[in-house]
């Protein structure tokens, strides 16, 4: 039983410098410094457990993104965790459709940043309440229970309330075994920490064997700022891995929608399983002509990670614009709208291959896959989640990788609760990491 | 010939009380305070000229634009003004694509208003000092010049920039007499002040007498929270107008696609031009099959006013899901990104009838659809710009109504400036009015 009246809500700025080294750099992000508007919940619990909740940023703007959490504060503040988990999708509607708030969203950017902070740490907050780890908090919830935390508003015309509950009871039967899978297997991932478009070819190759020793089998490289670059690129790590093993391409929205399909012919000669992000995010109709265009190259797209919410997807699978689907725990409106997206492309039958790295991701978005695979789609067909290998020392509750696969979070929560320490050292500006770096630029 | 160095920029949370009248409401928005995010630039020229550029909100929030206006303001400090509008597409994706910025957008939401604000300012600015109507100086700039203010990113593939100059080239013929008509008669406007949700029915009935009186023929209702409702409100409204004058109906996002459809089908007998809004504005799949579901009916779609860009508004056009294209002067990048949907509307063959009202709104949006009117469309044909009639004493170059029609503003600039004793009064919190209500709200 969720518990307590919420007392405290804050909101921290806080910045890792990632772009000192390239960390992170691709075709359109050529100098990052991950970051998180970094929430905390209290409560007037007698447990004293407050909750923890993180959205992804690059930097510059995460004040903004603090400064909506504190805009929406006034709709948690003195609430009941009780009533808020009891009236699930109430709640949600109230952060994302408050009549004057909604109007620089709605559901999106910033505003939609903040609430899936604020959202992330009541999740956090009840599965540590619960004792449990929220992935398992969330397999074992009924299907009416999870189906109530959805906010069906504009996806009803291809998913109803009645057919999320009939998906979810289908995959009833097996939840034991695919938990058990889990807990022995993992959940498949592929790295992303190789080829960072900053990278000199040295350091890709150096990353490239290191992670082949540690059992990597799927790399995705950054491309789309430079032709000669790419090919020289694509051709060094397809060398290297060898032609079984799997290799993906992210654009990161640098293309318009012709220049991706020729751009992505000239490197089909690498045999990329997809060509991520090859255009803008809000390009339902290109990424669907993109996705004809290359089918016959047996290239397919993914995107998602920039998609902003539950509207976005639902076209995107209307129109048969990805054939990867990648959710991020971060932009949508957390779980609650994640939910929904994983039941979406379950009836559509499209993989989820989950967006991570950032600061966080890895952290929170292995219980949303993990989910997935036992209570969703049943299957492991096409899917992996991505794993970039920085800012896990950050955390409480780390990632843990084993021959490459993510193994089940046993410790309760969301996994998004960061060290008190590293908080403190890299907030933003004050911390002392920013105060020596500002002073060193004479800021 | 623009002139002097960006000296300062600082923006203002102005907010005016219209909730307490429920001026504005609608199914979605029960309370909005109009309200802007208000810059303010400066130069080091010695003409003493500043930019204004607001961008409009509903009450709550503005702060947080407010923030991503200072966020955004280290790319217009101390630049030249020549240079900036010597490379207005340069400077528009600075704007709009930093690296690390754009995260929080991107091109949408918080950012991108807080984007407009900034970009009207200096569109303000640069008409100030060459002592034009925005209007005229748009009017009358070379095809070449205005084509290179727009960022052809992402929409490469339906309007490249040669196409744009053809447009533009090709309505250089007619202009003066189409200028000389918009001095004589102005630009078609029709009136949403009649019928707010929140009004009562009496009080409903004698604005819309008094419109009639005034020459209105055009009338728009606010729908979709109640259906015995509408149908009272709109057999009441067409009962007044009689059966040739023009309804137009508004849901504000009300529905889901199958609602939207079932529902307008009910309010049908009341002879809808258009139904606004019918669901979320990000949903263009679905605006597509409202737009097929009720064409039998002879009821048009109109949507755009929170389109956050001209990559949904392409998508618009490509999948015929609406019939008036409703841009707005401060959710988009300003005049440089509603050119490019200008420009796209007119190869489309679709009419533009442009959101208004809120604060400000009609003040800027004049200039834009007397432009199209003069240098793009060319036509009047089902076109008129929306009209609301409120706040404009706050202005300092107000709008000027005459029979119905917007008669083209003749003081220089963008008429973006605000009276300095409305911008003291209504600053929020500290603003004398602020300081009263929120006192006997105990706050």
């Amino acid at each position: 039983m969720a518990r307590g009246r919420v007392t405290r809500l804050t909101a921290c700025d806080v910045r890792f410098p990632t772009s000192l080294g390239a960390h992170g750099s691709d075709a359109m992000h050529t100098d990052p410094d991950y970051s998180t508007a970094y929430v905390t919940l209290e409560t007037d619990a007698e447990d004293g457990l407050k909750g923890y909740g993180i959205t992804f940023t690059l930097g510059k703007g995460t004040e903004v993104v603090v400064c909506a959490v504190n805009a929406l504060a006034p709709h948690v503040l003195n609430k009941d965790l009780g009533d808020i988990v009891g009236d699930f999708r109430g709640f949600y509607r109230q952060l994302t459709s408050d009549s004057q708030l909604r109007w620089i969203g709605p559901e999106k950017g910033v505003v939609h940043l903040a609430t899936a902070a604020i959202l992330n740490a009541v999740w956090d907050l009840w599965a540590k309440q619960e004792g449990k780890a929220f992935c398992t908090l969330l397999c074992w919830q009924d299907p009416r229970t999870l189906s109530s935390c959805i906010d069906f508003r504009y996806i009803s015309d291809v998913l109803t309330e009645e057919e999320a509950c009939e998906i979810l009871q289908k995959n009833q039967a097996g939840k034991k075994e695919r938990e058990a899978q889990m807990l022995t297997q993992g959940y498949p991932a592929y790295t992303t920490s190789c080829a960072w478009l900053g990278y000199s070819d040295d350091r890709l190759k150096q990353l490239c064997t290191e992670a082949l020793k540690g059992g990597w089998t799927r790399f995705k490289v950054k491309v789309g700022a430079d032709m000669q670059d790419d090919v020289r690129r694509c051709g060094l790590i397809r060398d290297m891995i060898g032609p079984e093993k799997t290799l993906m391409m992210d654009a990161n929205q640098r293309w318009d929608v012709p220049e991706a399909v020729e751009w992505m012919a000239r490197l089909a000669e690498f045999k990329p399983l997809w060509i991520e992000e090859p255009t803008s995010p809000d390009d339902i109709l290109g990424h669907a002509a993109i996705s004809r265009a290359l089918a016959p190259l047996g290239i397919g797209v993914a995107t998602g990670e920039q998609c902003h919410n539950r509207v976005i997807f639902k076209q995107l699978l209307q129109a048969r614009a990805l054939q990867f689907l990648q959710i991020d725990s971060c932009r949508l409106g957390s779980v609650n709208e994640n939910l929904s997206v994983l039941l979406m492309a379950k009836k559509f039958g499209i993989p989820v291959c989950p967006h991570a790295g950032g600061v966080g991701l890895c952290e929170l978005v292995q219980h949303l896959i993990i989910f997935d695979f036992i209570s969703v789609s049943a299957s492991l067909e096409n899917r992996m989640c991505e794993y970039v290998d920085h800012l896990h020392e950050h955390f409480k509750y780390p990632v843990l990788i084993q021959k490459a696969c993510y193994l089940p979070p046993k410790d309760a929560g969301y996994s998004t609760e960061m060290k008190e320490e590293s908080v403190k050292k890299y907030q933003y500006p004050d911390g002392d990491v920013w105060r020596k770096l500002l002073a060193a630029q004479g800021k």
